[in-house]
């Protein structure tokens, strides 16, 4: 399986802290070492970084955790493979182009039958796994329903809901999804969110030996929130999501949900 | 304007020594001080590192220009804004997904006059350049003409040459073009290349103290291009492209021109 994780946030925020934390999982503190990559969005834009090497021994890695890139919106994703070798093309996270945007997806579970039902025509995958059959698939069914304007949000967010559903439905689905504006998670069987506010407290990490204090990283307006396959922190509560619960973020708040 | 760069090579080869002599042009030995991108290939799947901070001074470059990265096609770029401001979703390469494989597209120039020519219906520009709306038009165009199969690599370059002409027409475009197995440059005013093998010698860079001896890195049967819109080496020499000719690369040879 894989591991997840996400942020949205109402100011550019870095995720240096949780990204140290998960990185531990990519082979060290956890088996997840074929592969990782985390996609960063600045405006409109966005950037990944990947590596078909195991993170906690990846150079790009290092810079990552140590260069704080501040961002909105981040989707990351460490892989532990199942369905397709391990090699870049078959490593999340996936950014395609949909109504001017950038859509970034990772995805954390295992399909089985899936190649009849999620078949696509006009978006191809580039690699062998069943993750980026599902996005392609996801896409070219937003494509088919709302053609080539975006929609609005809840008409959006309720019919992607749908879609993760349909795809729940060939084995686990656990997504995450984001257009740079919004964060979008669905869970198919695991998945926990926290969101960070005033009067922030410190944290330590599971995986490493960090701490961090966040009120003297932030002020008192910032909102936070960091969605991950497990909680990645002593001394926090988590919320677990729920087998078929999905969850939107916006600027670090839960927006929508279902 | 901008700076253009990419090699072509029959073995995984690194572009350190290219990348750190272009590196320079963007803010120190040129003005191309509004950002920049490098794409690897590897099988398949492609990497970008991109920044849009000036490249001599940037964190990102330096990893790029340290860590040696071993790939068969680069695309590389610095910027020097002219149309659309400096931010990220301007910044080249960019990279988007036609026929089951990943194209990545940089340009050098300006176009003008050119939003009611290269108009797009399903594939949009996320950003605001000239350069990234020629991409969308010239893929919506391969598109059009081959539909969903891509078609014998004679038709296709011929054809994106026939694009790349009359996108020409609006103003200056110098194009680098991969799918990671070709790399197809077309000059509008200013592309120069050399393609190194054994015999190998030695190399000094123009734009920093940096001298390199292929012949310590390289294995007879090495072959290995590098196109670039300005020489980057004092003591080789390189193939000045004339306006309106174009070239393709593949495996570091060059296998079909016009």
């Amino acid at each position: 399986m894989c591991e997840l994780l996400a942020m949205s946030a109402n100011v550019p925020t870095d995720i240096c802290f949780s990204f140290a934390g998960l990185m531990q999982r990519g082979g060290n503190t956890g088996p997840h070492k074929d592969g990782w990559g985390v996609t960063f969005y600045e405006g409109k834009g966005c950037r990944t970084f990947k590596d078909p090497q195991p993170s906690y021994d990846s150079e790009i890695a290092r810079l990552v955790s140590n260069y704080p890139i501040k961002s909105k919106s981040v989707i990351c994703h460490i892989r532990q493979a199942n369905a397709g070798p391990v090699c870049l093309e078959n490593t999340h996270p996936f950014t395609r182009e949909l109504w001017g945007k950038n859509f970034t997806y990772a995805h954390n579970g295992q399909l089985a039958n899936y190649k009849d039902v999620l078949k696509t025509n006009t978006l191809l995958a580039i690699g062998t796994t069943d993750s980026e059959q599902a996005f392609c698939w996801l896409l070219e069914q937003l494509i088919i329903k709302f053609g080539n304007t975006s929609p609005a949000p809840e008409l959006l967010h309720t019919y992607l809901a749908k879609l993760a559903k349909r795809i729940d439905e060939l084995g686990v689905f656990n997504l995450i999804l984001s257009d740079g504006d919004f964060v979008f998670a669905y869970c198919s069987n695991k998945l926990h969110w926290i969101t960070r506010r005033a009067p922030f407290g410190p944290a330590q990490l599971i995986d490493t030996d960090v701490a961090i204090d966040f009120k003297k990283e932030t002020t008192d307006k910032d909102v936070v929130t960091v969605i991950a396959t497990q909680p990645l922190t002593l001394d926090e509560q988590w919320h677990k999501m729920q087998a078929g619960q999905w969850q939107v973020f916006k600027q670090g708040e839960s927006s929508f949900s279902g």
